[in-house]
């Protein structure tokens, strides 16, 4: 099996290797400007902040079906232990294992490769088990602050939440965008809401998983005539499942974070800040979604906020 | 032993148990209104972002002498991995296990006890291994987004680096004030500068951890004086050490944690900051600092980001 | 709620408290003596070595009803990492990360407690966070090598596996050591089998956990009379769910462990012995079942193996 | 760099490829038959059981050199949890993260590769972070009890420890098999005492790693004459630290591992079995060393015992 001619296609169309120079590793965050950043510091009115992460717990979204992709399991080594002697001050200290894709999170650039490659035309051997990536880790990416603008696909449809088997189309940005009312525009960072999350939230985990809403395999290719920065949403997987076109899985995984090389973003609570938002009647604000600079990581969990 | 009376005298002027409801589990937190993010909005003036974590790396900070307190273990569970087939779009996965106060870090309020209690008159026996700190968890923790100040206490006493056995005392920070010509209020997230961090930074892992400069057990009252809802510094242990008194140890975090409910941070990395500020010449500015919502933790590791 | 005047009753009955000393940590491995090791060292006669672990893998037996019961997660740190430099011979590593009760296992006496006390009447808050079990850690138990005797407790009832509900009484292990033609005497490591590990095998986890047979309440007097070292079978919990009384749970565990302070094993694949057994003709072999030295472990994965 | 002519000659002399079948993953385990295993049962005369694996804890052997190499990390999910309600029995449970080559443990015969070959002419590229080693992973290492001989070369040269720079040669081997008075044959699981590990158990980490006397490059013929199974030594690389022939690192690993097909064993405590072999005046005996069966490990952790 290889990737179909339509895929190569989109690839070209949206490919970003060598745009920031040979040695470039973070991609269109790139586009993320101090200019950018202080319109996105503008935007602010209330100070309402809304946090969008999942709480980190053992009974965390993944279902197990991804090999090691496992949820936060959150042991103590310390509690309550006076280090210094009897009656002396007591400290507690936790230990945490979990998969770095596992809840809320950032994909690194390198968290996806096709046809043995990594975004900016580098091999995909060059991750290994010893130092992780070495080009394009999680680490590199620290300065993931802009404006960030929620496109409520599902409000803008009327509807609560999509159906699994909803492809978020162009169109359907653009509806979300004219109900903003804001126009997205270079360094943006996009959140997309199906209302997916709900499942989750109502503790179903499997509907959660499967099927989703998702992605359109053809979404790569506005949020690049956007120069969108950063795009993230509120599903287990960020494309839909099962896949848009039979047999081809991760097309947008590929496109996003190989081709473009912008960050995508999954598990993200967007339910309070679609709320929020609809009370304001505004959809742009302050986005900080600062990675953990795990050396050679592919992903990250985050913990973004939403400054209204 | 017990704590000394001393210590009690302190403890009663701090105390902040009640002041926000028997319920109140975020303690100072509760100072950060949306008024306050509204000002240190305001401080943005050029959107240069100053991130603050240090690399999540094996070789990180601990010298493993706290027990348990693991610097980040990143292993691979996915490298490059056609999981639908070959020739399909690959994905590669991390997992890491870490100690969540090894590495640049909140504690949250329950990461200390003393005479059995917890901030706001718990009993410590609310922390299991089952479910972490039932009261308090660093996931209370979720709208860490204030004005940040910097006190570079290093700089307003001429040095790169105080010494090893500093105490930075109120008229320290007082000192560090008048520098930035921005007096610390309510609800902001105070930075204290050592330099300590730079033994670290230069590859000396036990110099950096010992002996080490930190916040004498007098600067408590200075903080609740002035209502500051965080402290974080750029040392290991945030107080130094050896002790300011014989046999007192972690008085600070007692008081901080136990007693006024203000979160502490440690291993911070200010180097950058402090190169920033002094070229613009001002010291206020907007700081995310989110916690990783970990369901009962004690702390986490966190990716904090100070917006200029 | 409390523990019923029934418990207490046969708690009196095999309490070994003292028995061996009030410093002994280790219960009924004593009977373990040096003349029991050479009589099972004489039942070897064909050196067929039979091992009785389950796979170690991410889908082993734990389901995630047991909170921080993880199963193995096997991730990789280098794989053919050339350390030395390029051309040099290459080394490839792991880590694990799993629960020591999730996979074939034996529980240390530590891993119960009821009332408040642990086996040989030590306080349960021996225990902590900092250095596991204080008392009859797992590290404790170096010497598990015995004589192994198997009562196929399923062949003997002439059925393939138990039904769920069904309580091993000391009937069914009389009838099962009848069928071996071996009686158990002191020091003997008694494995119980039930075939309930075929529903693992033919990979439903679901039908293995619940419900299940298991050890009835009777059947701690029936090895305390016999000075039995030592019993595993091949089910999750070793005990019948749901619980032969009702809302008495885990009373086996209180007893075995806690009271008589003998080992217990789960998760022991039985399948490939009671066949050899059934093949040979006899049913008492030489059990080498070391645990691994957790220092303060409450529980330790195990590896044994039959040699008949 | 490549492996120099010096090696490759050895290579070719001890190559076992293919001897067992193309099919092989064992390699040398093959050479323990049930014959040896009655051989091996005959050995014993007292039944004295002594335990060889070193305490599993957090300050264990590793020193940090080995990059992820991790000692165990022992931490509390559960303490004397009343997981179905107030007085009800209670349980603990802990979690361990640990490099599998980090204690005493087994090389598995894919631990180290060279010129891109596994053991039985498998290329590298067949261990992955998906699912470790396909071929020879420590799970198919299942049946590992047989007889076992101590070869006490310290005490053979009449040293309480061999000096850093010793490494142990074919005549080592054979003056230490004339003080036992046993002739090692095939199916032998050889253990070859160094001293070197009092060094750790005295507490000096650094001086057990480093320098170290270790096997020379000469002994993988010597095993291969004598048709070995498994080897094991009390010291941490197994190999002489620094090297026999300059800049020849791994030479005995690439031999015993990829060419013969032979486990190794690494941080094996020797000490006790030294003494009682010493007493008792015999040095074989019967070995069990139970792997536990990680699937796709590298190695695994064991816990052997020899029984005299």
């Amino acid at each position: 099996m290889s990737l179909p001619a339509a895929f190569h296609d989109i690839a070209k169309r949206v490919n970003n290797w060598g745009r920031w120079g040979a040695d470039d590793e973070i991609g269109t965050l790139n586009l993320i400007t101090d200019e950018v950043v202080r319109e996105a510091v503008a935007t602010v009115r209330t100070g309402r902040r809304i946090p969008l992460a999942l709480p980190m717990k053992q009974d965390g979204v993944q279902t197990g079906v991804m090999p090691g992709r496992v949820n936060p399991l959150h042991t103590m080594v310390q509690i309550n232990q006076e280090l210094f002697g009897p009656g002396t001050v007591a400290c507690s200290d936790d230990v945490v294992t979990m998969g770095l894709q596992a809840a809320t999170h950032w994909d690194a650039l390198t968290h996806a490769s096709h046809s043995g490659m990594l975004y900016n035309g580098r091999p995909a051997g060059t991750i290994t088990a010893h130092g992780g990536a070495e080009f394009s880790g999680i680490d590199k990416a620290r300065h993931v602050v802009s404006r960030g603008v929620l496109l409520d696909v599902a409000r803008a449809r009327g509807v609560a939440r999509l159906d699994g088997g909803h492809a978020v189309t162009p169109e359907d940005l653009e509806a979300a965008e004219e109900l903003t009312g804001t126009r997205v525009r270079a360094g943006d960072v996009v959140l997309v809401r199906t209302g997916q999350i709900q499942a989750y939230l109502a503790g179903d985990r499997e509907a959660y998983a499967y099927p989703s809403p998702g992605l359109s395999v053809r979404t790569p290719e506005w949020f690049h005539a956007r120069d969108v920065a950063a795009v993230a949403n509120d599903t287990l997987t960020f494309e839909i499942f099962p896949p848009e076109i039979e047999d081809l899985w991760l097309p947008v995984h590929a496109l996003d974070l190989v081709e473009m090389g912008m960050l995508q973003g999954q598990n993200w609570n967007l339910e309070e800040l679609s709320t929020a938002c609809g009370e304001e009647g505004r959809y742009a604000f302050l986005l900080s979604a600062m990675p953990e600079p795990f050396v050679g990581g592919t992903g990250t969990p985050v913990a973004p906020v939403a400054v209204l």
